[in-house]
């Protein structure tokens, strides 16, 4: 497939509020549900821009540092940051919000990877992806650094053939 | 509390896909679900233009057109139309979309009347609604006789009170 | 299909508890899970009489003035009131009660509108409907001026053709 | 406690639809399940008996004859049999029905004991339970057996000791 | 099928944190959502002696004694005793832990029966069950008083017939 | 507190049946809830270690590989590999079985690191672990890594001062 599509296209905005179930014996929500939430906010936009099903491929290295209150709403934003052939990088923002109190706070980013699959579950390509304001630019020229970390992680590539990642430690 | 707000700033967007669990045999969301997602994000809606806790006091008329499918993925868009003492209208839409196959449907409208209240569940007076656009001062101005038909129908205002909607039918 | 079936043939009761997932900050049931609970009562309703699966057409103006709390038992019950060739109008009453406390108070009223479909979900006929007690009499009457309002609502009949429903207004 | 009520007064019926989660890959309900439902239901006519708080004591042999389908709608009915002191036995009867097809069939019957508790989780008296018709005449009496079966079962009473029991087995 | 397998083979533990939604307002698991945690961790034990799908047949009577509080884990093994023609006794155990205060309690023993089926729904052969320790023996030879009891309580065995159980009672 | 715990003391192993909603439309289970089920399983792991509550700090990089089916078995078996102050990790692994066909194949590997709070949420020291076999010390010795990359991926670490990790790519 050829057709090439804009990252903004593959933004979607998922809301949730945070019920009891969802929160451990502090009241605070806990961390499982919200990598679940983030997974299917995120393989909505995957989908969006591949038009086709997606699984998800893995999850980047998430820190949970500000804790999220029963009651409150967690807002998440999601899109595409870049495409490589079948899988697609995805970017997840993350506020939880005291919504009575009017506070909101910026609590987590995640990076997400899908894949497009057809219905036999086999890899199919996507379109490529063109980043236009400066913030998906950015997004979009580090994703490749991302992509070598994943794959010396998972260990489908070796830390020498990771050009980008390397320079981060040895500074050349 | 002479405090005002814009109709913008109770905006929220929410975003689920449909589950097994969502459906009935024919494979297709179950009305109460979505009457139950429509509920919680029009809430939020109102907490936002309120600052308070709210609770539902009423859903108008809802009427169920197009089938929303297993899989697919529901949006909701809510906001205040207007607020009145301690109660608030919330106009609420509703899009299915069939994801891979790139098609996105209006499926659903309702207004649902939230009141904001305090800890001890007593109603409490919020902000009056400032609209901005066109399509919310529109909505804005319809509030009216929404209210009167809700009034009528729970048996609190006489018909011949409802003056907007009474015009409705007489033309006068 | 020339069959007439009575309306006590559709009687459903529902029995639910209040758990903590379907309960606000407040402590007590979300609008949104009730009107969830009375769809699935209602079609079932609907489905004893149609004997055929159904979905979900409308929900009238529901209001919500008695709070139901945690723990608390909710009781529903729905008959259908009137069949129109493929739709049928259900009554649901619902009672919340503090079962330890021996106090029931009669919470909420509600219409909904199902109609009878296929396996390729296309609408079917449905029987008749007989009334027998006076009380079900009276809504069978009642139940054409409320469809008359729905379709007014829906845009699906101007004002001045709903005879019924206008003379609440005009007093003609 | 001196107080009396009528077998009547705790009557409860309880109606649940099949959902896809509660199926197992034969698509039919899971026994699990239906004893989570059987529980709530009696629990619920305990409660009205008790005008308390119970906790589930014991659940008799429950035997799984007949499946019921996805899709299909679950009736119970659930009585209060008999009062000891702090525990009653409740009669729980479920039938499967699939509304569309019009058939309906006794599918289960189960004996669950609760207790009554007060706030401290300790159990409290209830009144005495008065059976009127034959049919809970009967199942008083029988309560009995049961009773001692469930001792003997849980080694609170010797086998010698449960007489009416052992009639059973011995013929005297 | 002539085949045999050890009892160790069909070990299953299941593990699960008690939240929100599975207590009654006294903060303690409900008794029905232990059933039904039960039901699927027999159901894995009998899934895996028999190599085959399985639909329960039974579960014993099952004492409550001690509560589960919220937050609380519950830890339950469980293992095939015997088989029968395509029948299984599962026994399982579990246990209570308030882990952050390191105290773990035995709380409920109960026996589930099982059945291997095909896709139609159809009984199938399952393999012999071998004992191997002293326990696995144990329960192994009282599993056959166990199902005389189930044979009798669901009428499908006269008292007179049920040659060890009816030992426990008359002592011969 | 200057107690040491085993490695051993903390392991858990749970078991969970993939239901319909727990799938994707191709009918294999959703990388979210298994992350979800994982941090549950972690979070049981870590407690037992702590003696305390925990909150999840971060997850590690996860990548999915094979995809998990309905109707499955999931099991997961999480320990602590290693105490730092008032953090810990864990590792989890995760196999998928297809228990009727008796296939199990190891799917998932994921390490997640969770804090030891009080119930202001504050963080508290936890007992140093003791690792004793030979995988046990394995994971010991290579935790300090994975460390210093979440410490650099998360900002709090220079590139350069992660001495161990930094060998990996320049082979000093």
């Amino acid at each position: 497939m050829s057709q090439k599509k804009n990252a903004g296209a593959s933004k979607v905005i998922m809301t949730e509020m945070v019920l009891p179930n969802d929160t451990n014996t502090l009241n605070n929500l806990m961390g499982g549900r919200l990598l679940h939430w983030m997974d299917i906010c995120g393989a909505i936009a995957a989908q969006k821009h591949a038009n086709a099903k997606v699984v998800t491929a893995s999850v980047d290295n998430v820190s949970f540092a500000q804790p999220i209150r029963l009651g409150h709403v967690v807002t998440m934003q999601a899109g595409v940051t870049r495409a490589f052939n079948s899988s697609m990088e995805v970017f997840i923002q993350v506020w939880g919000e005291d919504v009575p109190a009017g506070i909101k706070v910026a609590t987590h980013k995640a990076f997400y990877t899908f894949v497009a699959v057809d219905d036999a579950n086999k890899p199919i390509r996507v379109p490529e992806l063109i980043p236009e304001t400066e913030a998906e630019f950015e997004l979009y020229k580090s994703a490749l650094r991302r992509r070598q970390l994943r794959l010396v992680l998972s260990g489908r590539l070796l830390p020498d053939e990771a050009v980008e990642l390397k320079e981060l430690f040895t500074g050349k």
